[in-house]
């Protein structure tokens, strides 16, 4: 599809990224400059906001038998368009079913042949046996909203520099749930779905609660949905107690950046907060700490800083300073992520080092790699401080120098300069399987079309050592793109259960675009691949089908252990039968939807 | 004059300085893009160098009843021209005089109808009474060489956009004394000047001393000019003891810049030591030292870093070091220079200030003016810390806090926040004379064309103040740009013992240009306005001539001392009638030479 009436808006958000570099003050002045604001709103709305343009039009066709306003339960994992009916057959009464303390989700949808001048809706509470509820206000929900997003490439990966509205579509999808909207209004031949979750309270008796969604246009109620959620004998404990190692790279220079607050200061760390202790609920383990100046050359649209103030001294010694690292995780322990703090890079994507140089009073660059004398005696001054700072607050023992795929021969020369630096300093790499320094590697993460040896995994667990698998932007699936099906985030989780790994890594839990509210497109990966939440604390579907993937691996793993508690091994053998039918091949022909769904059957009747 | 020939190479010199702003580096890279290297040597040239061309021919008619190649004694107060004819009469014999102590000064000229393909010269050792010798190598000589220079505005002054050819005429004039040059080769019609000079021993008996120039073309003799120097029995003391308070601001960057080496390393400390040891032989008392960033807001090529290292730290305090300072400091005492250290600037000219930020890493600025909090804030922290590091140095009594001219309101404020840090601080000023704060000043230097109130100069000096008058830009007269006549220089020693003041100031002894040995023009200030000496440690006519007049306001206070202590009023009275005469506004008609030929001569009959 290349409509050609979204091109004047493709061309016009095309310019600011394409001119910016790495300024986002200046490009946000380009983008005024050289499109106006493109929705003639603010930049970088929090609260309110107005999306791009839908350029799909709706058919008549399609609509010629829809009457009036519908309303339905959807399912959680598609992207209802804008444009298109949602559905042909309505459903009013949805059962689902979760542990206790487990996140349960639905999606509500409305369509309308005539439009509807200011939709709405309400929750009522969740009434279950002997008198206990779950009530209302328990429940997150917002109206789903649209992105601009593009697509894969024609290899099938998502590398490749983009926005370019000759190689990639542009296409407007649901992603984002936002709970600040109270009101929509609907054209004629629109669709809108709501969003509602819930985690199920650990402390209620099981049993059913009954509840409804209802919807109105003004005053007029336009319907009610039924809801059944029947909480299970079973509890899921805290994401703090999760197994599941969860590590999505944080970016705190783009929330100051897009609340246009000073970075580090109060008003940062308040921006970011609810954005943190989303994650943490997520069962995110890792703070992720920068400890130079750009680890990945300015590939996000705000760059990272060092955390740590290099400070190189007139008579040529270094003088390092903790004041911001310390406030960082300092933050992020009181958001509840504390379980690990990875510290990048040693060996960063441009090997340029930069300080604050006293001599000349002015930011200074050394360029020097692994291997050389000048690297050695840098990076030994610096790691050699960093542990004894590290000893003192007690974090050593959860603090892993932190590298990114790189050469064997580099990364071997890395690992010696950190072990004559401090022998006991924990490794991590994100990369690919390397048997020849995989025992040097406290948290190894491969790409997810690899596989960890079985006695290897089983010795590193034995060892206390973190394995887990990641996606980027060359997995066209599964992945968690804004395009791509929302059932391949939840199959993540089942996958990495059925790979017995530890968890699962993304580069980009917030590093947004310049306005990623409104467009999900980045420089040079598929759109949404820098980010899962939006602004303002917004969550995203596919961040919720995440969500759900990990609370399903959680499970399935607490199930193990009650069967080889209780000796029931055939239940094992079943469960593990099921989960080795999760192969990435399989995504290639039958959608993710099918084996989360199946999965899911399978759980039930356990 | 307006020679349409020069216009090409101003052209070509003109770009570099309108394009470079203030960023050396490029600026270097411009010179090269448009014009290549003018003279197609290298940049920065330190010991061998090629002037610009000569553009002005020389005219035959002038030359006609020259023959074959001449020598002469001339004067020191004469630049004499590359093309024309110097003189009409020869004289082989000099007579000079000076006290033992004090440097005196030639110089010769040859000038050649055919041609020199080798000159060269040679000074004898210079014999005297009872078998004492002054040996050759006491003297400092050099062939004198052109740089290209401008003119005064048609107001008369030297302030102004430059270089620019419409407004201004280009000139090449004999500054520079050049003691690499051991050989020359002078085209037909050429004239070449030789300077020489000489610190009489203070020791030697006095009475005259004999010796001769002798001047060759290759392994021919041209002829020798003899020299008689009388030394007399007064003894000038060592330049440290000089009463006269000469600061001329110094400028390291523009050190580094030039010979390309690491501010403030070793090989930069030793660039600097001949040129500082010179600046202490002409007895300078002031280390010139910046304490935040472009003082002057980079009015120089090179502008002024801070030699205080500002952190502003994650908590918003301060933090300061002075590391640089103290290597600066130290550097300059152990030249020579160790009486005043004046720190600029508390109002700088852009009331911007600049720092290391640890939050963000980066270098940032504040924008706040005397009278703000942020301001009084910011340099009440300072100036406390900096005090205290002084006092620890046992350098607090001979630091001041300097100040150029600013609005009286500013000043008042500015003095408030450094009383308020430390009552105890010296404040220095050059500016406007101003009775309301004179008081508060220990150094106040003010313009050659104000005068202090005599009971005030009588008063400061009985407080151990310092008083003193400056030249900048605006004085067309007495001046020491590179096209200034030269007897202004000795002059402006002379007007400062007229005036019963302390001293002189100049605000730039090396703040060169781009090319300083090629062009003396620079910006917005008449040629040579920013720097007295050359690079390579070469000193300048200009600079000669104000060294002998500091000389003669050192001999005219010891005589009148003397005749004080003898009582001998009659000699005083008849030296200070002569002294009245120097008047600034007789420069009009008369030249300086005329008054300060009149002065020797008188003094001489002492």
């Amino acid at each position: 599809m290349k409509p050609s009436s979204i091109l004047s808006v493709a061309t016009c958000l095309l310019l600011p990224f394409q001119i910016m570099g790495q300024e986002p003050d200046n490009s946000h002045e380009q983008w005024k400059t050289q499109c106006g604001t493109p929705t003639g709103q603010e930049r970088f709305p929090i609260e309110s906001y107005e999306e791009l343009p839908q350029f799909v039009k709706p058919d008549e066709n399609d609509w010629k038998h829809v009457k009036g306003t519908c309303l339905s339960w959807g399912q959680t994992d598609v992207r209802y368009a804008k444009t298109a009916v949602p559905m042909s057959r309505t459903s009013r009464l949805q059962g689902i079913s979760g542990w206790r303390g487990e996140k349960v989700a639905a999606q509500a949808v409305v369509w309308t042949k005539t439009g509807a001048g200011a939709l709405r809706y309400e929750i009522s509470d969740f009434k279950g046996p002997h008198g206990q509820v779950i009530p209302a206000d328990r429940f997150e929900t917002g109206f789903v909203r649209y992105v601009m997003t593009d697509g894969l490439n024609s290899d099938g990966g998502g590398c490749g520099h983009r926005p370019d509205h000759t190689v990639y579509d542009s296409t407007m999808v649901a992603d984002c749930i936002d709970p600040y909207l109270k009101e929509v209004s609907l054209d004629e031949m629109n669709t809108q779905a709501i969003w509602l979750s819930c985690r199920i309270p650990e402390d209620i008796t099981p049993g059913t609660y009954k509840g409804r969604l209802t919807v109105m246009d003004g005053e007029r109620t336009i319907g009610s949905l039924q809801m059944n959620i029947r909480a299970d004998e079973h509890v899921l404990p805290a994401p703090s107690q999760w197994h599941f190692h969860l590590d999505l790279w944080q970016n705190p220079f783009a929330v100051a950046r897009y609340y246009q607050v000073p970075v580090w200061s109060r008003e940062h760390l308040e921006a970011m907060r609810p954005l943190m202790e989303r994650l943490a609920a997520a069962g995110q383990k890792v703070i992720t700490a920068s400890i130079m100046h750009k680890p990945w050359n300015g590939q996000t649209h705000d760059w990272f800083e060092s955390m740590v103030t290099w400070i190189k001294k007139l008579d040529g010694s270094w003088e390092f300073k903790y004041d911001v690292f310390d406030r960082w995780v300092e933050f992020m322990m009181s958001c509840g992520i504390d379980k690990e703090i990875n510290c990048y890079s040693m060996v960063p994507w441009a090997l340029t080092f930069r300080y604050y140089d006293q001599a000349t009073d002015s930011m200074q660059s050394i360029e020097t790699a692994p291997g050389e004398p000048e690297y050695e005696e840098m990076w030994t001054n610096m790691l050699k401080s960093f542990a004894s700072h590290l000893k003192g607050k007690g974090w050593f023992d959860i603090c892993t120098i932190a590298m990114d795929e790189r050469p064997m021969e580099v990364m071997r020369k890395t690992i010696a300069v950190i072990r004559k630096a401090d022998p006991d300093f924990k490794i991590s790499l994100a990369g690919t399987y390397h048997p020849e320094i995989e025992d040097q590697l406290y948290d190894y993460c491969i790409t997810i079309n690899e596989n960890f040896p079985e006695e290897v995994l089983e010795r590193r667990r034995q060892e206390g050592k973190i394995s887990t698998l990641y996606t980027c932007c060359s997995e066209g699936y599964p992945n968690t793109f804004t395009f791509s099906p929302l059932a391949e985030a939840t199959w993540i989780g089942l996958y990495m259960a059925a790979k017995n790994v530890d968890g699962y890594l993304r580069w980009a839990y917030n590093s947004w675009p310049l306005e990623p509210l409104l467009d999900s497109r980045f420089r040079t990966w598929a759109g949404g691949d820098t980010y899962l939440v939006y602004p303002g604390n917004r969550t995203s579907m596919r961040f919720e089908k995440l969500i759900e993937g990990i609370q399903t691996y959680e499970k399935i793993r607490i199930l193990l252990n009650e069967y080889r508690e209780n000796g029931d091994t055939e239940k094992s053998r079943k469960l593990e039968e099921m989960l080795s039918s999760f192969r990435i091949q399989d995504l290639q022909n039958a959608p993710a939807s099918a084996a989360v769904g199946r999965a899911n059957a399978f759980l039930k009747t356990l």
